[in-house]
C-alpha cells in the first residue's frame, strides 16, 4: 500500500511528496493558496485546493477518454492525488482561442480580439527569470526541447485544446486560453503533467461574459471562489449528464 | 534627374524623403542622431551619419557580390543615398552569433554565452509597443508575415549573417548579432532595407574584446565616435586590399 512519503517540492499551489517504496509515481497536494504576477500577489480560499484537483480530475478523465495521456493515476483524499512522475520539459505551453493577457498586451490589441486559428506558445519555466517568452528557434538553440519535441508539444497542446474547447462549450464556458506542462514519462514519451483548473485558464461566460478565473483574483474583480466552484458544479452537472 | 522631394518619414537615425518623378526610389539622409533603449536616451556625434553611410554602402556592395539583393542604389552625398523603395516588414530581423542583449538577459545567461548555430529572433517593429519580441507563430496569427515569408526571412538573414561573418572576421572583428529590416520590392521579392551599421550590431574586437559598436553608447563607455571611426577605417583597409 502506497503511503506519502517526503516533501520533495513546494510549488505556488501544490505540495510534492514522495510515495513510500514506488519512486514512478508522486504524491499531489493542491493547496489552498493562490498567487499571480509571478508570486507578488498572494491569496487563498478554503476549499481551492479541493475545487482545483476536482475540476483537474474530471478535466484528466474526459482528456483520457480522447486518447490524451495524462499523470493523474487516481485521487487519495478530497484535495490529494496520486501521479505518475514525469520528468517535466521546462516550459510552459499556452494555448489562445482569443487574445488577452500578456499577448494581447504586448501587441497592442484589446483583450477579446478574435484570431483565426489557436495560438500555441512557449514559455521558459523560471521563477527567477519569471517565464520569459521563447520563441521556438530559443528553445532549440538554448537546448530546452529538439525541433521533434516543439512539434510534439505543440500538436498534444492543440488536441488537449480541441478537448477543452468540445468541454467548456457544454457548460457556456468560452476558453479564452490556457497554460498545461508536460513530462516525459519512465517509458520517454511525453506525456501532460501539472493541473487543469481555472488558475491556469481563461473562461468567459458565453452568456454574461463574466469571467470565471484566476483574472478575478488577479484584477480584484471579486467572487473569486463563487466563480471557481461555478466552474466545478458545471463540470459535474456535465459529467452526470453523460 | 532625380531631386530631393518631400520628407516622408523621419526616425531615429535617418530621414526619407520622396524622389521628385520616380515613386519607385527614396532619398535617404543619414543623420547624426543615435538613441538607445526605445529612444529614451539620445545623444548624436560629427559625422556619424557620414561613417554609418560609409559603412552600410560597403556592406551592401560587399552583399550584393554575394548575391543578395539590397534596397541601395547610388549615393548622393557623404551622408545621403539613393535607394529602392519598398513595402517594409515591419519586423526587426536579428541575428546572433553569440548570446548578448535581452536574449542573454531574459534568459539569465551571461553576455558572451556561445551558441553552437546562428539564432535568427524577429521582434515586432512598433516604437509604442518597444518593438516586442515575437513569435513565428504569433506572426503568422496575427498576420504580420506568413509561413514562407517568415521562412525566407530567416533565410536571407542568415545568407546575409555568413556573409558579414566573413567580412569582419577578415577585419579582427567578432559579430556577435546584427539587426535588418526587408521589404517587399516593386517585383514582390523580399530584399533587404534600412542599413547595416554600429547602430544595428555588435562588434567585439578579436583580439582585445572591446566594444566597437552601440553598445559603447548604450552603457556610457567612452570612445563612441573613435569605435564607428576604426570600424570604417578597417572595412575601407579591406576593400582596398581586394
Amino acid at each position: 500500500m502506497t503511503s506519502k512519503g517526503a516533501l520533495i517540492y513546494e510549488g505556488k499551489a501544490k505540495k510534492l511528496f514522495e510515495i513510500s517504496g514506488d519512486s514512478s509515481k508522486l504524491w499531489v497536494e493542491y493547496k489552498n493558496s493562490l498567487t499571480a504576477f509571478n508570486a507578488q500577489k498572494k491569496g487563498e480560499f478554503e476549499r481551492k485546493g479541493e475545487i482545483n484537483l476536482k475540476i483537474s480530475t474530471i478535466i484528466f478523465k474526459l482528456l483520457k477518454a480522447d486518447g490524451i495521456k495524462t499523470h493523474w493515476i487516481e485521487n487519495r483524499s478530497e484535495n490529494e492525488m496520486i501521479v505518475e512522475r514525469v520528468k517535466i520539459i521546462p516550459l510552459e505551453v499556452v494555448v489562445r482561442n482569443v487574445l488577452a493577457g500578456s499577448t494581447a498586451k504586448k501587441m497592442g490589441l484589446a483583450e477579446g480580439t478574435k484570431i483565426t486559428r489557436p495560438l500555441v506558445e512557449f514559455y521558459f519555466k523560471n521563477d527567477d527569470l519569471a517565464d520569459p517568452f521563447v520563441s521556438d528557434d530559443q528553445i532549440e538553440v538554448l537546448g530546452i526541447a529538439d525541433k521533434e519535441q516543439i512539434q510534439s508539444l505543440k500538436l498534444l497542446a492543440l488536441k488537449v485544446n480541441a478537448t477543452l474547447l468540445k468541454i467548456f462549450s457544454k457548460i457556456n464556458l468560452s476558453l479564452i486560453d490556457f497554460k498545461v506542462e508536460f513530462g516525459f514519462d519512465q517509458k520517454g514519451n511525453i506525456i501532460l503533467a501539472d493541473e487543469i483548473s481555472p488558475d491556469c485558464m481563461r473562461l468567459w461566460d458565453i452568456k454574461t461574459g463574466e469571467k470565471m478565473d484566476k483574472d478575478r483574483f488577479r484584477r480584484d474583480l471579486g467572487n473569486v471562489k463563487e466563480s471557481y466552484q461555478e466552474v466545478l458544479r458545471r463540470l459535474e452537472e456535465v459529467i452526470l449528464e453523460n
